[in-house]
C-alpha cells in the first residue's frame, strides 16, 4: 500500500513538476527508516534499574545501554560483575544537581565490593580507534569547540584528536601510523552514564554512576569514564527533586530514592527483558536525520541553523516493533 | 583576617618560590570577584512567578530576568503589559518535555488578551548591534557550529553573523558599514525563556512562554524570540513530572501546575522584591571564569578541554549580599 502510493506520487511528479514538498522533520525521517537501519541492542548490553515506586505507587524503571568495545571496557566489565552480584540492590540515588547530573550508589560508601573488580587507569578514558572511512566522517563535519572533531561510530557520539596532534602508541608501546589511527573518546551528552570517582589518579570502579540531566558538561570528557547512556526512563531521574546540599546531595537520608534492583537484561527472564533498538549511525536514514537536525527546513522553521553540536543530534532509540 | 592571611602568603611567596598553587575552580573565581564586578538587576527587569505550592505545601517561586534593549523588545513590552494586567494569574504550566522545555500559559487558549499588545515580526528575532570591541570578543573565541561566532554582551550569551555574511540595513533601509555592525541574536541555553508561537509568520505575543530544561536547542535560535532567563528557582520547573502527551503536554487538566501569579518585581512591595545581580560579562572576573570553564585545571581535572560552547559558560547570578 505504501509502495503503491509512492509509485503514484512518482508518476505524478513525472507528469508535472509539483511544488517543493515541505521538508521532513527529523522525527518523520526516523519514523520512515526501514527495519534494516535499526540495530538490536544485545541483552548483555542492557542494565535495568528498578527504583522504588513513586508516591502514587507507580513503578519507575530506567534502562541503560552499555558501550561496546573498545571504550571503557574495564569499568563496563566491573558493572556487569556488580549487577550479577546484585550489588546495587538497596542502594539509592544520592544526589541530583540541576542542569548537571543524577548520581546513584551506596550512600554509606562502605558496602563491600564484590571480588574480581578491575582497577582502571586514567589512560583508559581515551581509546585509539581506526580512522573511520571519510564518507562516514563527512556526515558530521561541524566544528566542535572541545576537540578536533566529532563523529558517530556504531551508535555512539565521539570526539577525536588527529594522530599528529598527540603521540599515539599501540599496546606494545610502538608508534601507530598516522594514516590509520585517531585518538577518540565518548562525549558527555544528555543521558550519557559515567563513573563517579574521587581525585585522580583514582578512576572509580563503576559502583558509583551518574547520568547527565542538563546541558552537555563536555569539560568532563577525557576526565571521567563514560560507560553508556539511558535509553528508556530518563525522566525517572531527570525529574527527581534537586538535592539541597552541596553538589545536589540529598541532605536527609529519607530524601534519597531507593534502588530496588539493577540487573543485566541477559539475567532477566526472557519475558521481562526490554527489546530496544538504535538507529544505525552508519545508515542513510541517520545521515538524513542528522542533516535535518542541523538544517531544520520543516514548516515551523524560518532559518535553518546550518550546523549542530553532536549532543543536539541524539541517536534515535525505539522499542523493537 | 582574610587580608592578613593573604599578605602573609604573599610574603612567603616572596621569600621562596612556592610550588605552583592549584588553579582556581570557576566557582572560586566567581566567589572572589569584587563587588564592583557585579551588576544589579533592575526590578522592572524581573518577573516573579509564584506556582501553586507543591504536595508538601512548600512554596514554589521562579524568578526571570528580562533581556535589555535592543533584543526582543516588542515581546518584552507585551510581557510587562501582561504582568501588569495580572493576566497569568490562574493560568498553568501546561507541558514539560524531557530534555527540552517547560511551557506555561492559558490552557484554554481562549482567555482574552489585554489591550495594547504589539504585533512582532519574525525580523525582530535578530538585531543589528554595534561590533563589540575586539578585546571583549576575544574572550570567547571558540568555534560555534551554529553561527559565525558567539560572545557575551552586557550579561547575555549571543551568536552573530558578520556583516559581510548578510546584507544589513539600518532602520531607514540604508546599508550599514561593515566595520561597525554585526547581526546578533540571543541563544537557547539552559534556563533561557522564549515565546511560544504557532506556524510562521505568527511570532507569538509573549503570553505563552517556555524555558529550556535540557541540552541547548540551538536550532531554535533565530526561529523563536528569546526574552530572558530564569535566574532563580529553575528547579521548580525542571523537576516537574514530564507530560505524557505529544510534546510533553499534560494529558489531564489536574496534572497541570497552577500559576498563582506573575508580577514584575517593580510592582511588588519593596520588602518582597528579589535583589539579584549578575557577574558583568565585561569584567576581568568573568574573563577568568570563562577561561577556567573552558580549561579546567583545578585538582579534579586531568585534561583541560581547551574550549567550551557558550551554553556551558552560564553567566553567574547571585543574591545581592
Amino acid at each position: 500500500m505504501l509502495c503503491g502510493m509512492l509509485t503514484m506520487l512518482l508518476l505524478l511528479q513525472a507528469a508535472a513538476p509539483a511544488p517543493a514538498a515541505p521538508a521532513k522533520a527529523p522525527s518523520e525521517i526516523v519514523a520512515a527508516a526501514p527495519a534494516s537501519d535499526w540495530v538490536d541492542i544485545a541483552p548483555d548490553d542492557l542494565l535495568v534499574m528498578q527504583l522504588a515506586p513513586d508516591r502514587d505507587g507507580a513503578a519507575r524503571k530506567v534502562v541503560i545501554q552499555l558501550m561496546p568495545p573498545p571504550f571503557s571496557q574495564p569499568w563496563i566489565a566491573n558493572i556487569r560483575t556488580l549487577a550479577k552480584a546484585h550489588w546495587w540492590d538497596g542502594t539509592a540515588v544520592t544526589r541530583v544537581q540541576d542542569n548537571y547530573v543524577a548520581q546513584w550508589g551506596d550512600p554509606t560508601e562502605k558496602k563491600p565490593l564484590p571480588a574480581g573488580l578491575m582497577k582502571a587507569s586514567e589512560r583508559a578514558y581515551m581509546t585509539v580507534i581506526p580512522k573511520p572511512a571519510e564518507n562516514r566522517l563527512s556526515r558530521f563535519r561541524y566544528p566542535d569547540p572541545y576537540s578536533r572533531g566529532t563523529l558517530f561510530d556504531s551508535g555512539w557520539p565521539l570526539a577525536f584528536e588527529l594522530i599528529h596532534d598527540v603521540p599515539v602508541v599501540d599496546q606494545n608501546g610502538r608508534p601507530m601510523p598516522p594514516s590509520t589511527t585517531r585518538n577518540a573518546w565518548p562525549v558527555h551528552c544528555y543521558g550519557m552514564v559515567g563513573v563517579g570517582r574521587n581525585m585522580p589518579p583514582d578512576a572509580g570502579t563503576g559502583a558509583e554512576l551518574y547520568t547527565v540531566i542538563g546541558h552537555a558538561p563536555r569539560h568532563l570528557d577525557r576526565n571521567i569514564a563514560l560507560v553508556g547512556r539511558v535509553v528508556e526512563g530518563i525522566e525517572n531521574l531527570s525529574s527527581l527533586p534537586r538535592g539541597t546540599g552541596p553538589l545536589g546531595v540529598y541532605e536527609k537520608p529519607e530524601q534519597r530514592v531507593p534502588i530496588a534492583s539493577i540487573r543485566l537484561a541477559s539475567e532477566q527472564p526472557a519475558a521481562a527483558r526490554p527489546h530496544l533498538q538504535y538507529l544505525s549511525t552508519e545508515s542513510a536514514s541517520f545521515a538524513a536525520y542528522a542533516d535535518a537536525r542541523a538544517n531544520r527546513r520543516d514548516a515551523f522553521f524560518i532559518v535553518p541553523a546550518g550546523g549542530a553540536d553532536i549532543c543536539n543530534i541524539p541517536v534515535p532509540i525505539r522499542r523493537k516493533p
